[in-house]
């Protein structure tokens, strides 16, 4: 018999934890009294168990439950199902930590690129990485074709669309993945140096598909994608579809989720194949604790079974002026993501804006 | 230019709330400093504009913002990343309602039979209709058979998989669906009254599809799917490629999004297709109080454009001794899903049990 171990902070009262802790269990697997339970099988091998209860602190416990790994046939949907299906119900409930045995863990591929992979494609054994993000929407084709050249002019490693572009008529996605794609191989036959656009691909699972077919076509390397609003299991489909990009994984839609941040974007999208996962970094637009983001960084990095570790790629209101605080914070295993602080500057300003970010990064030793 | 209004609750400070809610609305939309906006048709086109900040009480209020509908692309995942992608990940902020213009909505099918359809099927044009479950998972496939069997027997309307079934070594799919699917037919020769099995399907994509393509095979009606578990694009594209199927909703994962649950249950699954989303009842198992409740039967059923009424399914800790109060609360165009607490009795008793509720649901005259 192998389990799985999902931790759950849950707030309680001290009289009613345990029954609480039990409900759960009995929720993320038969999900029926045990009365009804009849067969001493299903009660050894299937049932989920408490492991432990432990008090953090005030009302705030951390439970720990064995899920009998069966019972998620080793699947994707099945999986989030069985460890925070019904229980993400429960407002009382945050879903914080998940441990594989290596049967189940060997079942996922993981980042097919990560760290390693990315800097071999940049050319970039050492040094951490950027990024800049072209907005904002509503631009065409050209527009964004002629930032995209500037970007990559600069030296900016991954030059990536807005998560909020999509396929909308002012910048149809095959006309701006061609536009796009040409001005960044453009801008690196003039400066020798590698660097690559990155469509972003969003929709249901067919138009996932037919504009993945499209990007590789045009050569594209490195792609963006938002697990959450595509779907988990949508998004690790397109990772072994198309196991050639680099996946950036954006955060969007997953704020929503009553996952911890460090489980969700430094473990679950790991696990299913992001390279690079973007998240909110403190002491930007999100206000997200320094200490998690440290511990999502963590999670990406950390050995996990023969999983590749991914990139970490803090975002959300990120300046220039914070470059070497974030590097000496987050060290160079990092690619740094800055959006609308860049585009503060246009046309040669905004070329020489993203030179002094690509050098600023570049020129940053570390200890 | 065509806008549709989303609606979010949020906290904040008096002195802040109008920062928030126009950083909100830039967040929702073109994503950078509007200094970085440099056109005047993007700003008069493409960024979204809050339409209203009311007071709702102590730190909480309620903020209407217009976006730009072609920033949705017409489109569902980027439907869902223009009205709460970001914006999910602010703590503060909770979505709870969506008005599409009509020429947005009609890019939606929604349920393809819903209530009337429904009815129909089940040659029930009046009366409050009654699901099971099978549970627990871990059984074989012979003893869900039997278990399918006797509830059809008993005349429940339909019997579907526990959700926690998927595609499990003890179970699987295909060999589950045959026999429950005979076991069906089967009983409803006996009976002479119609009764579906409905099988639960999960997985990625292209398992999501293969099985739908077996499960049509063996002539199965109903289905259960998890919208927020497989992904709201891929539950809208398998709705458009197999709309020969009745759609039950499972709600699991989907308490775990920041959304109301009357928005999410109530609206967002109704738009994508769902013909009978299941939501967790009040006074059951999940403490959903009894208002939001009747906000989601109320918006399962109210009229939108050309959608049709859905019907609504409470569940989650349902037992036989309620069905008075519950029929009185939620009226004749109600499905009541009762699971664990019929497994209470077994073999004979079992379809004594089922007949019991049957016979309970039918016999309430509605006033």
């Amino acid at each position: 018999m192998a389990w799985l171990t999902a931790t759950y902070l849950m707030r309680s009262e001290p009289a009613q934890i345990e029954a609480r802790a039990e409900a759960l269990a009995i929720e993320q697997s038969v999900e029926c009294p045990l009365e009804a339970v009849r067969e001493q099988r299903i009660l050894d091998e299937v049932v989920a168990r408490v492991a432990s209860v432990e008090h953090v602190d005030g009302d705030l416990y951390r439970v720990a439950v064995k899920i009998a790994v069966q019972t998620t046939g080793g699947e994707t949907a099945q999986l989030i199902n069985m460890i925070f299906g019904n229980a993400s119900l429960w407002d009382y409930v945050q879903f914080v930590g998940l441990e594989l045995p290596p049967q189940l863990l060997a079942r996922f591929s993981g980042p097919r690129h990560g760290i390693a992979g990315m800097r071999a494609l940049l050319d970039a054994p050492c040094r951490p990485l950027t990024a800049a993000a072209m907005k904002p929407q509503g631009m065409s084709v050209e527009q964004l074709a002629a930032m995209c050249r500037t970007f990559a002019l600069a030296g900016v490693d991954v030059v990536k669309d807005d998560h909020g572009i999509a396929d909308q008529t002012y910048s149809p996605f095959a006309q701006r993945v061609r536009a796009c794609q040409a001005a960044a191989t453009e801008a690196v036959r003039t400066t020798g140096r590698p660097s690559f656009y990155a469509p972003h691909l969003i929709g249901t699972p067919r138009v996932l598909r037919e504009h993945a077919r499209i990007a590789r076509e045009e050569g594209v390397r490195v792609v963006l994608v938002a697990p959450m609003v595509v779907g988990l299991p949508a998004f690790r489909e397109l990772v072994d579809e198309f196991p050639e990009f680099v996946y950036l994984a954006h955060p969007s839609f997953g704020g929503a989720a009553r996952i911890a941040p460090p489980l969700l974007f430094g473990r679950l999208f790991r696990l299913l194949g992001a390279d690079a996962p973007i998240f909110v970094n403190y002491g930007g637009r999100f206000a997200y604790p320094q200490t998690e983001c440290g511990e999502i960084a963590a999670g990406l990095r950390a050995p996990w079974g023969e999983l590749r570790a991914a990139l970490p790629v803090p975002a959300g209101g990120m300046r220039l002026d914070r470059i070497e605080e974030l590097l000496d914070f987050y060290g160079p295993d990092t690619m740094l993501l800055i959006g609308g602080n860049l585009l503060l500057a246009e046309g040669d300003k905004l070329l020489a804006r993203a030179r002094d970010f690509v050098a600023a990064v570049s020129a940053q030793v570390m200890t």
